[in-house]
């Protein structure tokens, strides 16, 4: 460890007393996100800047002190990665929460990391545009969006998190200040420095302002609902549904147990016959908008016919508060599976065809060493959340490393949405082509010299390795 | 220059004596592309792969013996991006250009680089989808649009071919080969390798797959044309027509003397009244395309009502023939303004809200310089289509960086989608941040030690800057 006489008095200087804070006086939720079974670790620093100066300012002190800088937008992460390093530094973006822009003629809005996901629908409402991506959880923060090209139920039709932000401003593991992109679309002048940064999880730099595009907002909406026999029908009717142009904005899969466990903790009524929820072991559920009513009308009988044909049981079209309380309950199905007791979750990803594959052999696993798998996921993408029932942390891992497996040999990854984090790296370092790592290890040497950027993440150490 | 004692040998020993051509043998066609004003810069080698395995040992010998290599697809590239060094290895992918596999259950199609658009167009319309992004040359092969990640018309409502790729496989400049992403639509694990190689211009890795997405074919089209009074009319009725909801696929600017030129070179005869065409200093064309007869013809109405109110002077819903012809004379601008005596085309792309803005300062300084610059573009993404006319290089090149200069201090780029090539590389090293430049040049590093892939373009070296 380097030299620290004087780096409190540093950081003091740049961000002011009253937003430092050392040692013990950091509150306990700095150490940790919302990862499950992760331990807290304290930090030994926390700083909440309130510009890029103070940003670049914080982190070239700490490069030249070689202290671990972790940054932290609202601490909903799934994958801990933003747990700090033990000893390490939390920038804090809670007082960088501003919208600085909101360009109704290029349609787009500038961002301070620490906006959350709520405040910015709030805000492009006002002016008829959305911006589409929706994680579900609005307390999340752009920042946060950005470093862990966070998805969400809505990718099926407009994409992730990746395919709405534009441009970057961002501080390199040395301190300098970049900006790459900005408001125009489509930028073919050097290396996409955006694209690199977004999803890299803070490891390759710190992002202190996003430009992201927003569309018009449709304000027609309908949810239809298809119970299954199982699993494989579902996914035999997705593709069919998509050819058919009518590019629902939500696509998911449900499966029986967790549409137990999640109408039950919504007090959810879909009036479903206990016959139907009795031959049912999987859901669809089909989200629409549109900006007219009568073409909504039209896509909801289209897709009513579809799923008939493809097997769908019945077809339910809930009613505008029911519609709202199950994407509701869909969104919340985290805290439903770490209510009923879940030890992980994982959020899976294989090309969509390949689901019921993954699943099948996912189960096997599971039940092999005694491990319960359950969930739902974005069927279009094939995307899904299992939540993981092991108390034992070495089968919990090996049942993990075995499903990441399987998922990267049928052409999957191991994470979709949520990052890899802490609590995925170690795992992505095993299974991972070595000559890939090797080559994101010179990508991270070239944005941060020192390694001090979210250094257990991605590239972690072995050492760092929490198993 | 290193050793090259035996090197004709080890490459023909590669790919086989008939796929080697050395010296004057090589025909002049792969010294150039289609960039304007470019001498031709005759290679010392010509290779023509069958597989990922024979361009990857090719690249190994390359950097082995530190000769620079330059990929090639079908040479339609506007900034001489495929231009070989002096003495270098063009790898020509004219070999390697199947479709390898369309899975129509997720949506993808697998593709050699050689593989065309218009092949890639007839073979995704036999089974109801589309690959959309169209740059409007159909001979563009996949690997060059990957390689300066080209947009086209569609992007306005489908976005460029960043949005499309979603996997790569790739040769390093070390000769190593990689695979990163793959079918799924979404991943958050590990740096995402191909976006950077996407718009790297062949000089991170060459590619030799690329898995792209594809969508259902929309079988109903429509175009209508809108004469304005002048761009700064056009340009505001963007916003307002995008906000509606229309989604519109096709979203361009004419200006009077291109349409001139386009009409007349396609014998296309609109029917416009001479007052109007008198009248008329730009035109907004916008495409529709839907599902369903009803819905297009909703949307007609709606753009049609929506541009009487923005000030059209006129509304035209050409025929399917001439609406067929106008498009594809829009897309044949370059060969008009070829035709015209142009001296070069530029694709400076700024916040669509500043077009006006930048149109009137670029046309102000080229006046200044007795130079012309007329053209079109993608209105919705502030991307134009100049059409430079100065025919001594040194007043030409001043404009150019002039103009550059003004697109960056307005937040725009020196290219939208056609790359830097050789002809851009020295405006964007003397514009761009130094910071960002270095950043750029330690990632090259990362990828390329030695230097060997397109090494004038992006980060070229000050002796290849050509002006």
């Amino acid at each position: 460890m380097a030299n620290l006489d004087g780096f409190s008095d540093t950081l003091s200087g740049i961000v002011g007393t009253g937003q430092l804070l050392v040692g013990t006086d950091i509150p306990v939720e700095y150490a940790r996100d919302e990862a499950l079974e992760v331990q807290a670790q304290q930090p030994g620093w926390l700083v909440r800047p309130d510009d890029t100066e103070q940003v670049a300012a914080v982190i070239r002190a700490a490069n030249e002190h070689g202290v671990p800088v972790t940054a932290r937008g609202s601490g909903s992460g799934l994958s801990a990665g933003a747990r700090p390093e033990p000893g390490g530094l939390v920038l804090s973006f809670e007082r960088m929460n501003a919208i600085l822009e909101l360009d109704t003629e290029n349609h787009v809005a500038v961002v301070q990391p620490g906006v959350t996901l709520g405040e910015l629908e709030e805000r492009t409402a006002e002016v008829g545009l959305v911006y589409p991506v929706y994680p579900g959880e609005l307390g999340g923060s752009l920042g946060g969006n950005v470093n862990t090209n966070a998805g969400g139920m809505r990718a099926v039709r407009y994409g992730v998190t990746r395919q709405h932000v534009l441009g970057l401003q961002a501080v390199l593991g040395t301190g300098e200040v970049i900006r790459s992109g900005g408001k125009p679309v489509k930028v073919s002048s050097g290396y996409d420095l955006t694209q690199l940064i977004i999803g890299s999880e803070g490891t390759l730099a710190v992002v202190t302002e996003a430009t992201v595009k927003l569309q018009p907002r449709l304000t027609r909406n309908a949810t239809v609902l298809a119970p299954f026999a199982d699993l494989d029908q579902v996914m035999h009717a997705v593709p069919r549904l998509l050819s058919s142009g009518v590019a629902p904005h939500i696509l998911e899969y449900i499966d029986a147990l967790t549409m137990g466990a999640i109408t039950y903790t919504a007090e959810l009524t879909l009036g479903i016959p206990d016959t139907v929820r009795d031959a049912a072991q999987a859901y669809l559920v089909v989200g629409l908008e549109n900006r007219e009513e009568d073409r909504l009308q039209g896509d909801i009988e289209l897709v009513g016919e579809l799923l008939g044909t493809l097997g769908a049981i019945e077809v339910y079209v809930p009613d505008g508060t029911n519609a709202h309380k199950l994407i509701e309950a869909r969104e919340k199905a985290f805290w439903s599976a770490k209510a009923a007791g879940a030890h992980d979750i994982v959020d899976i990803v294989v090309p969509r065809a390949a689901l019921p594959e993954f699943l099948a052999k996912a189960r096997e696993l599971a039940a092999a060493g005694g491990s319960g798998v359950v969930g739902c996921g974005h069927a279009g993408d094939g995307n899904v959340h299992l939540a993981v029932f092991q108390q034992d942390p070495r089968l919990r891992s090996a049942l993990l490393r075995d499903m990441f497996a399987v998922a990267m040999t049928l052409g999957g990854a191991i994470s979709g949405e949520h990052g890899l984090g802490t609590t995925k790296t170690p795992y992505f370092l095993e299974l991972e082509d070595p000559t890939k790592i090797a080559l994101m290890s010179r990508i991270k040497q070239a944005f941060d010299p020192r390694n001090i950027l979210n250094p257990s993440v991605i590239l972690g150490s072995p050492e760092s390795d929490p198993r």
